[in-house]
């Protein structure tokens, strides 16, 4: 199979969580939404169970990567891991970690060795794994981890949340809003820039990416006079980023660069902390935002959501967000394939 | 002249910024906006030069707050302040700070004698005023000391950014990022909290409003993981206001407080910070959110905009917040009549 036709990888995420169901979900609007082949790293029977629980007709093919692209019209096709998962919707089971953690393992095998496109992770439940002895913060820098395993080097992973229309990265993220400051760097800034712009130019099709580097205090310090980090820390990075030829602006007040005449003027917002990134993002494209590593040696997006337990096994689920983040998953493996063939 | 009848005074702000412009801009589209009648403290003649300069089609009647009302279908009612002013457009110049204060005062003082029914501010430029001798931070605690030279005693005030479809109020507005997490307190929240209740009931005319408590830190603070603030102040800061019969719920994730769905549970969200605050407002109504000020004893309005010094006398400025702060001046102040008469 050539490389153009592999199929995306898609993990489990969590069993008791929401993740088997939009799976389903997703499959099944497979030709509404022109949604590219994927295949399921998960446990077929658990998968199938899944779908009589929730009334969704929905086959399921257990098959190789090799035969998944052809199997995805008919049947929904499941990489059987060999791992039985027994947990209940809602009811998180540490028995259920090592499929979880095999699931994010394989996809990203199956990545190096040309067998699937891109891997696209459903969300997990990091205190589940904890308990069977997970040793990351989360998914993004356990995928770093796998990715060194493979290659050599451990990258610097780079979260950026993507809709249509917006994209933003935070330079910071889950920390206490009162050690942002303390935290922000230029050679912070600097590197994250930098990994956006390489990562637009070479997944996102965009030869010239224009970065908005949002500020850290009220209208960007106004001067100094409402706080100094902006005129000391930022602009330094700014100037950093256009003296290597980055096209990067800042710092920009943040309050006025969401607007829609503001969001044509750049590619993707680099913002100073978790909701200044995540407040425009999720308050103009609550369900179809999708969280995509940059950085990576391979191309890895997901849902914009956790687990949901509250509604797992209930059909509640909604699966745009993971359809959003299949697409956007075959379209930055395409627009690396074409980059690496120029 | 019946309180019901009495015009909306609106001030000149800063001649040489776009404060002019708006207001004659405004006028024109008032049939368009149904428009309540205003009147405009300023310099006639120098409103008269500035319709000539945009060639606007615009009567200035210089009348008296009376007569206001009448005149406003075929002219623009100018109250005359009797200080000449010279300022160029875009070029600010001390000697037109006297006429720029002087219109405030007497915006608040017809107000206080009911000859006005509201305040409406076209935006002013701190420096100019400070040059002056101005010794206010800004417009909003001028007007606070305003109303306690009238009545006796100084107000807090409080600021709402307040559009169609979001209303925020920042906990704390215009200081360093850094301040922020000791500056909050729980007496501060609480006190917000309970102006902007009471003034959603007596003016918004919503009875029983419902608040929405942001959080500090990213996810509320998840369970004290990401900082302590959100469980130490904001949380025991909700239940005070609960347990005066406010209907506050919170500290609550700021990232998800902002989309569709979720602004459909709340009639104003308390914000932790200018950006938390500014950036979903500006994203969501750039062109027309009003900046409201709650807790004076009259009813404030102004544009959510500066003097825009790079497009005054051009013709390029848009009237929309002002207009938006127009009507909805007249409404809170039917509401404040509503409720007086109740």
């Amino acid at each position: 199979m050539s490389a153009a036709a592999a199929p995306l990888a898609l993990t489990i995420g969590e069993p008791a969580g929401i993740g088997p169901d939009i799976a389903l979900l997703a499959w099944l609007r497979r030709d509404a939404a022109a949604l590219p082949a994927f295949a399921l790293l998960a446990d077929a029977a658990f998968m199938a169970a899944r779908a009589r629980r929730l009334g969704l007709d929905v086959p399921i093919a257990a098959v190789g990567f090799g035969a998944a692209g052809a199997a995805f019209s008919h049947a929904l096709p499941v990489l059987d891991l060999g791992m039985p998962v027994t947990a209940e919707p809602g009811a998180p089971d540490a028995s259920s970690a090592p499929a979880a953690i095999a699931a994010i393992d394989r996809a990203v095998a199956a990545v190096v060795a040309g067998d699937a496109s891109a891997v696209v992770t459903n969300p997990i439940a990091k205190h589940v794994l904890y308990e069977a002895g997970f040793r990351q913060p989360g998914h993004t820098e356990y995928l770093a981890e796998l990715a060194g395993r493979h290659f050599g080097s451990t990258p610097q992973p780079v979260m950026m949340l993507w809709s249509p229309r917006l994209a933003v990265v935070p330079v910071t993220i889950h920390v206490p809003l009162s050690t942002v400051p303390g935290r922000l760097t230029e050679s912070l800034i600097v590197e994250t820039g930098r990994i956006v712009a390489r990562d637009l130019a070479a997944r996102f099709g965009t030869p010239h990416p224009r970065l908005a580097i949002a500020g850290l205090n009220p209208h960007a310090g106004e001067g100094g006079a409402l706080g100094t980090e902006d005129d000391a820390v930022i602009a330094p990075a700014v100037a950093a980023l256009r003296a290597e030829g980055i096209a990067a602006r800042g710092p920009l007040p943040a309050d006025t660069l969401f607007h829609e005449a503001a969001r044509k003027t750049y590619d993707a917002a680099l913002c100073m902390y978790h909701d200044q990134a995540l407040i425009p993002i999720k308050t103009l494209a609550f369900h179809d935002a999708v969280n995509v590593t940059l950085g990576l040696p391979f191309v890895r997006t997901s849902p914009d959501h956790g687990t949901a337990f509250d509604i797992a096994g209930t059909g509640r689920a909604e699966p745009s967000s993971l359809i959003a983040a299949l697409g956007l998953a075959a379209r930055l493996s395409a627009g690396s394939r074409r980059a690496r063939a120029a």
